[in-house]
């Protein structure tokens, strides 16, 4: 036998010690600091320069990790990570991860392993339908969804999908001429001037519109008139993204608007609602999230963010496949199968990036079983709420000012009464101030020139007295940042126009 | 406490259920049709049209997957399995995904997770060490690795990077003008088209340079005379992707020989070495695989095809991470941190497509510290021996001819007698019938108009009594596809010089 074949006695000693390692780092995790209080170059000065002789069991590794890696990381499992957005993992994700892992199936191809694509193809339109997502989204038709790894993947791959649809086909055998234009707010994330930029439509051809306020939904008129402007220039308006949930303010733009501007020139509507999106297994959110969906082109959320599914979980759904896999497909004859030239299935390989392809949807799979619609609605509104309780919590503090908050996101400054400069600057050194203490980890942005503090809650160990933790922490660092006097004079100026915008 | 919180004692138990279970489905795995024999249709068909509705343990997932899922499944992970590439699973990997995942963090910049950048820089020069890459592919100076999901996302990662070097850092903002050239062979991989047509260079301007025999290496003076024509007419010279062991054949372009050619053009120089290119921790190899590599601008090679880590775990080098970074960098506000500023760390984000990353390293070390050098390489050794088992028995067999032999794959065809078509004809029936029969499973190509079968070995738990299997099921359906008279006039045309190239 093969030295390296899995033994099966073997596997299920070393698999058990891992099974306990995880839960008992999940009985300890909260006695972390949450963010990794080491220096550049300490892990790796850690680890021996040679490669291992070989030989080590899983113990060894157990060891490793509890001695090297454990300090070096900043525990987004934390119940007080509040920083970037979550990034949900859950028992059951994890074990359909695992059970993906110890199948190793590869679902490039219907043939390939025909569950791993049918599978994905039911858990996908389960998905659709929890999020209440229009009937184009769903299979059967046209259209239908895919797991991506991540937002920034979908966002290139639609990109790729749209200038396919307004090339009819040209763009991918004549290569691009500068002619397309893309179009998001500039509080877009930041992978949409990515995917510009890797599918070779260049910055220049990136339009970033204004939004109507600062670190709100984009200004509709002005892309409208930006869109009008490059036709008149003999441009193509290709793509609009519209986001949901922005990555800075939460912000989110008009769908159903900027598809009826978009609807002028033909061009690819895509909705990122990478965080957002999930919401939806809330009724009550639906509103917010998924208006205008049914004009949209493609629509991508992340499971893996807000929805319990260990990353990588990027749910990208299509309304109409066609330019998609007209843009990716690649059909050497060592992939041509019966299946395929029949056209009876689906290949993903021809609905994404890459080819090898793991049985990514056993882990959404697991995780719509083991919590159904009313499990992931509770986790989201504790979310929501635990935002309520930290909204309220700041507003008796005069020297916090909320700017934005959009479900389980807040945006907040202090208000030092001593002009922006010196509001920025204590912002920042509160931020750093709690996240070099290891209590809480925040994230920070800025909007037309103001810094603020993002608190984004919905990691699903967070629990009320973690929100309180937080507020005493901001509190207390707040008293060594701002002056007796500043503080002062910003109790003075604190009206009660102060209102968060957004919900 | 949140409802959606990870109960310690809840996933030990539940944990120990799957490992058990994966345990279970090794010891049971060459039991199964290697092929799946579902019909289009069939697994959907069992699942539940609605959502569930939660509250389901992971028993009732797992009863599901052996009621449903088993028999959808084509078995990547049987000894018996010889189509495409293997995809090498573990114990050490599956535990060490494992670990990722439960770990949930993410590693997009340094400070997000140290440990995350930190492992993988070191795990990354240790596989470079096992694998004796040049220096320039190590880490700590202008070079390096990186963990990729795919060599497919690897190749157009570095088209990018590519254009960004040739471009002089304007592609990004210009976009593409159709002014950009780029080169593999006719047998390269299908990703390098799809690279090409998602970057936005289109199909007109990839050169598919002819091939020196039927499935051989790069003729590398149609290399030289087509960069020079595109140079003469205005174009730019851009990518070279060498295949080292290209999936049709497993041929070896003459690494040394293109990057002295591209190196006239200032083109970067790729190396695809997905599948071939870890045989090199077998030092016996490295003259193969390694050959030219210190001229090489990046090189890509899978430890999830033939080196028994999990997908997914491509590995990337580049020489110079200067263009790499040009290319991708994005850094709004959001994504700032105090090391990144100082420059003292590697923000993996900005040497990749995607933003968020999972630990991905934790498999990658788990299985270099499992095996080691010998361990592997032992491996390897293995599935070459296999081979040279396979193919003492095919050439005891007048029908069949090897067309091609590379370390662990050979490619064949029957010889009926009848000429070409009735070849052709008669190799896929024998393929199809030996897929049908699921005792094993073959894969096919097409090289200048011939079929030729493909038989990959390399699957950690394949021993020559599969092998031997295999030959009696291969000449069992060669007695039923080709005439009795026809086989004796194959007998009688076949000849010595029937050698099979490469080695």
């Amino acid at each position: 036998m093969n030295a390296a074949h899995l033994d099966p006695d073997e596997f299920r000693r070393q698999g058990h010690a891992v099974v306990d390692w995880i839960a008992d780092y999940y009985r300890h995790v909260e006695e972390f600091p949450v963010r990794s209080a080491v220096h550049p170059g300490d892990i790796a000065s850690a680890l021996p320069l040679d490669p291992p002789a070989g030989g080590e069991g899983v113990e060894a590794l157990l060891a490793d990790l509890d001695r090297i890696v454990l300090p070096g990381l900043t525990h987004w499992q934390h119940p007080s990570f509040f920083a970037y957005f979550p990034a949900n993992t859950s028992g059951p994700a994890i074990l359909g991860d695992l059970l993906s892992s110890g199948l190793g199936v590869q679902g490039m191809v219907w043939a390939t392993s025909p569950a791993a694509t049918e599978v994905e193809t039911r858990v996908m339109d389960w998905l659709a339908e929890l999020l209440d997502l229009p009937q184009r989204f769903r299979s059967g038709g046209a259209g239908g969804g895919v797991i991506n790894d991540t937002a920034s993947t979908a966002v290139l791959t639609v990109s790729v999908a749209a200038l396919h649809r307004a090339s009819h086909g040209q763009a991918r055998v004549d290569g691009l001429r500068g002619q397309y234009t893309v179009y998001c707010s500039t509080e877009a994330h930041s992978s949409v001037a990515k995917a510009v930029a890797i599918a070779g439509v260049g910055s220049q051809q990136l339009r970033l519109i204004p939004t109507v306020s600062p670190g709100g939904p984009m200004d509709v008129a002005a892309l409208a008139a930006a869109m009008t402007a490059d036709h008149a220039a003999g441009l193509v308006p290709t793509m609009v993204v519209s986001a949901v949930g922005t990555t800075g303010t939460g912000a989110v733009d008009p769908t159903a608007e900027i598809a009826a501007v978009a609807a002028q020139h033909r061009a690819w509507v895509h909705v990122d609602a990478a965080w957002a999106g999930v919401a939806a297994v809330a009724p009550e959110y639906r509103g917010l999230t998924n208006a205008g969906l049914e004009l949209a082109d493609s629509y991508a959320t992340n499971p893996h963010k807000w929805l319990l599914t260990t990353f990588d979980c990027d749910a990208l759904y299509v309304a109409d496949s066609a330019a998609l896999i007209g843009a990716m497909s690649q059909t050497p004859e060592y992939l041509r199968t019966r299946q395929s030239d029949a056209g009876t299935v689906i290949d993903y390989r021809d609905w994404h990036i890459q080819l090898g392809r793991r049985f990514r949807a056993l882990k959404l799979w697991a995780v719509l079983r083991h919590y159904g619609s009313a499990g992931l609605a509770a986790h989201i509104r504790t979310g929501v709420s635990l935002v309520d309780r930290l909204l309220a919590g700041l507003q008796k503090d005069a020297r916090f000012t909320v700017t934005h908050r959009q479900l389980s996101l807040v945006c907040l400054h202090l208000t030092t009464g001593a002009g922006l400069d010196a509001d920025n600057t204590a912002t920042l050194a509160l931020m750093h101030a709690i996240n070099d203490s290891g209590a809480a980890y925040l994230s920070h942005t800025s909007v037309d020139g103001r810094t603020l503090l993002r608190v984004a809650v919905g990691t699903p160990s967070t629990e009320e007295r973690h929100i309180d933790a937080l507020l005493d922490a901001m509190r207390a660092a707040a008293n060594n940042v701002i002056p007796e006097t500043a503080a002062t004079a910003a109790a003075a100026a604190h009206t009660a126009t102060d209102e968060p915008a957004g919900r």
